[in-house]
Parts: structure tokens; sequence; C-alpha cells
């Protein structure tokens, strides 16, 4: 048997989410779809982060197992060849038996952009999240500064997340405005089932003035979910990279953020 | 009676193009259903570009006649609750009765965006060309400037084009490189039927040194559409500003190039 790891790109409005279900259109469906196509055999693949529907992907990492013998391309080139258009494998390398693509991860990075204007999105509508009313950026950054380091984040938890336990350790969170947008970034050793989208729409309440930069604080010591601001939508949320200790042989694509770069006028 | 001219934007991988179709889901018919609401009466929309099926726009200009009075927001946050996500109306202003969304338009911009990299895009495709082998883009920008000044463009216009005229008057053609992305941009008076993406498909020939530069000239002086390249996927193809005359009094932004502005990393 080998152990293959891939990374993978994905426009998560294409599907529902990443996990297999039994009807579902999903990423891992259609990857294993693909992979088993390519290996002769049924495959099953694990992911760094199981990201839900509408969720986008620059640089998910997920390995799988096979017995089929193939020349390097054939990850790549050959299973981008059977897959749909909105997913694509970036990179595949033959990995260890140690190697793990969920449990060998020590960070991920996960970045949310947000349109900020009067006008809804078209051409990026699904690839970005929007906010019509002004934003203050500055309190926005201070009170996100407040997430950096350990914290128990079940004022961040969806009520479904499985996770065993709600603390996580944030290495970096910032918010920074581009012009019309304002993008997040957050970097910690894991995130819990929808942490994201309720951080940004926390931030939000912040950044509109209905609740000032203290109030981060207050939530983070509340551990009540119920205090937070709702969910905010999925459409502006990107995986954009996954941290393995450096005696893994991976490309460094899977380590950075690398978002679709259009062009700036 | 009131004319109302619109900024409009559009993904066009949503849309079988501009132009109102019997059966067809396209632009014109979405913004026409949504427009006959807010007037209560039916409209007919005239616009300055007919885009083909996939091609975007981030400036699309457009008019219409109403005998209904409606203040100005319902041009565009009345209309844009009617419209499907795809596509939004950036602006809509009154314009006098001698204005013309087409036949007033001084100049077209196209924006051309070619994904250059081995492994094809996902998160954008459909947004962005794709060619996998390298190009030498100085070559092709040489290339592009050939083409500025009044040329009869015969061998780069389709068999079903309804122009009255092959000439048209190029003001610039460029050819950039971003990184994995090259940038085509053209401004002229007009342009024919599939004429951007016949000089794309052209232009690529050259950057892979299958033809030399000076080939560009002599497809121009043929006047021969089957001695140039096939016509180039639409998927990167953006209407991106519109030039009238400085006595309209039109928003900025349908004059500018503006595309969607991700910011980099």
């Amino acid at each position: 048997m080998v152990r293959v790891a891939l990374g993978v790109e994905y426009a998560g409005d294409a599907f529902l989410g990443w996990q297999s279900q039994q009807h579902g259109h999903t990423v891992q469906d259609a990857l294993e779809t693909a992979l088993a196509q390519i290996c002769a055999h049924p495959v099953r693949l694990h992911c760094a982060g199981r990201t839900d529907a509408g969720v986008h992907a620059t640089a998910q990492v997920a390995h799988f197992d096979t017995s089929a013998r193939r020349p390097p391309g054939a990850w790549v080139r050959g299973v981008n060849a059977l897959l749909p258009a909105a997913v694509v494998v970036r990179w595949g390398v033959e990995v260890d038996e140690h190697f793990h693509a969920r449990y060998c991860a020590s960070g991920r990075r996960y970045r949310y952009i947000l349109h900020n204007a009067a006008v809804r999105p078209a051409l990026l509508a699904g690839r970005v999240g929007w906010y019509h009313r002004p934003l203050d950026v500055d309190a926005m950054a201070v009170a996100a500064a407040l997430l950096v380091g350990e914290h128990d984040f079940s004022a961040f938890r969806a009520a479904g997340c499985q996770a065993r336990t709600p603390v996580r350790l944030m290495y970096d969170a910032r918010v920074v405005r581009h012009g019309d947008y304002v993008v997040f970034d957050f970097h910690a050793n894991g995130f819990l089932h929808h942490m994201i989208r309720n951080l940004v729409g926390t931030l939000c309440y912040i950044g509109n003035g209905r609740r000032p930069v203290a109030w981060m604080a207050e939530l983070l010591d509340s551990r009540d979910r119920r205090q937070a601001a709702p969910t905010f939508s999925a459409d502006g949320l990107y995986l954009c990279g996954v941290d393995y200790p450096p005696n893994w042989p991976l490309p460094d694509e899977g380590r950075i953020i690398a978002l679709p770069r259009i062009p700036l006028i």
C-alpha cells in the first residue's frame, strides 16, 4: 500500500460541503469517484479541514491509501481530467504511512473576504460575503487581536460541533481593509464548527458600532454562544493553508495562503 | 417618458449571453423582467455591448424608457432585490432622450484574463481562460501593439458577424503578465463578433512560439478569417468599460475598468 497526499482547490458554492453524503454532491464524493477510477479500487479520503457547504478552499490537504502503482502525474493530470470544473488537484505526492492529513496538521489558515459596499456583488456572488453598511476596520482589528492565544471558544461554537474540547490556540487573527473589501485572516491549531463565521459576524457587530471592542473579551469569558452575533454567510470563507511539521515532504503550496490572484487595476 | 441609463455587472457563466432569447435565460431577460415589475409596464433595454454566452461584464451600460416616476434608488436597490444573484445594477441615472447606450458609445474596453499554469483553475473556472503551456508575453505585447490604429479586422471576425463594416479603430491593445495570469486589455471604438476571442487565440499562437510576431500584420493584411487561430474560450472575457462623450452625466464607474478587486496576498 502507498499513502498519497493531495493539495486540493475548490469552489464551495458548487458543492454540499466537503464531507461525503449519501445523496450528496460533495467535494469528497467527487474526488473519491475520480480517484477510484485511477486506482481501480474504492478510495477513502481523509482531509485536514472538513469545510461546510459553500466554503471554498485554495489549499485543502487530503490523503488516501492505494494498492495502485501510478506515475506521479496520475494524481494530478489523471484525476483532474475526471473531476468537475469546480474542483482540482493542485499537487499529489507519496507520503509515508504515518502521515495523516487531519491528525498531523499543526495549524489551519482561513481567510474571509467581505465585500463592504452599498451594492451587492454579482461577479463574485457566492465567493465573497457582503455587508452594506460602513465598517470601522480599525476597531475590528483591535477586537480580533484579543482572540490571539489559547482560549475557550465556546461562545463561537455551533450547537452541533463534535470537537472534544472548545479550547483552541489562535496564532494570529487580523482584519485589513483593501478598498471595498475587508479581509479577515485567522491562523490557529484548529477551529470549532462555524467558529470563523461566528467570529466574522461578531466582528461586524463591533465594526458597525453596535458593540464596543471590549465585547470580544466579554464573549470569550462568557463561553455562551447565545451572546455572540449570528453566524455569517459561508460565501466569503476560504481554507487557504494547512501547516504540517517540516518532516513531511509536502509542496510549499499546501502551507501558504494562495488565494485566486486576480490582477488589480 | 423618462430615459434611464443603468450600469450593470454580471457573471456571464450564469447566462446565455446578453441578448433576449425566446427560451433563453439571458441578462437582458433578467433585467427586463425586474424592471417591468418596478415600472409596472413592459420594458425594452438597449445595451452598449451585446456580450456572448459566458462573457462577463463589470461595467455594461444599458438604457430604457419608462412612463413610471420612481425615486432614484428604485433603479438600483429596487431592481437588485428582484434580480438573480449573478447580475446587479450598480448605478441608475435619468438621461435625456438623445442618449442611446449603443449609438452614443465612443469606445468599449474589454479585458481577457488568462490563467497560464500547468494546473487548470477550479475556484475561477468559468471566470478566467486557461492555457497550460508557457507563453512569451513580451512577444504577445509587441504583436498586440500592431493592432493599434484603424484596421480592417476581417481576419478576426466571426462568420455570423452582422456589423456593417469590418473596420475598427483600436485605441490601445496591451498584454501584461501578473504572475500566473496574462491580462489582455483592448480599447477600441467597437469590436466585431468574436474579435477579442480570435485575437486572444492568435496572440497565444505567437506567445507559444508557433508563429512569429509578424504573423499579426500578415493576418490583418490577409483579411481572411481562415488564416488566424481558433476562437479562444469566452471564460476570461470581461466588458469592463464603455466610453461616452463628456456631455452625458453618467457615473465615472461606467467609464473605467473596474474588475473584481480581490486583494492579493
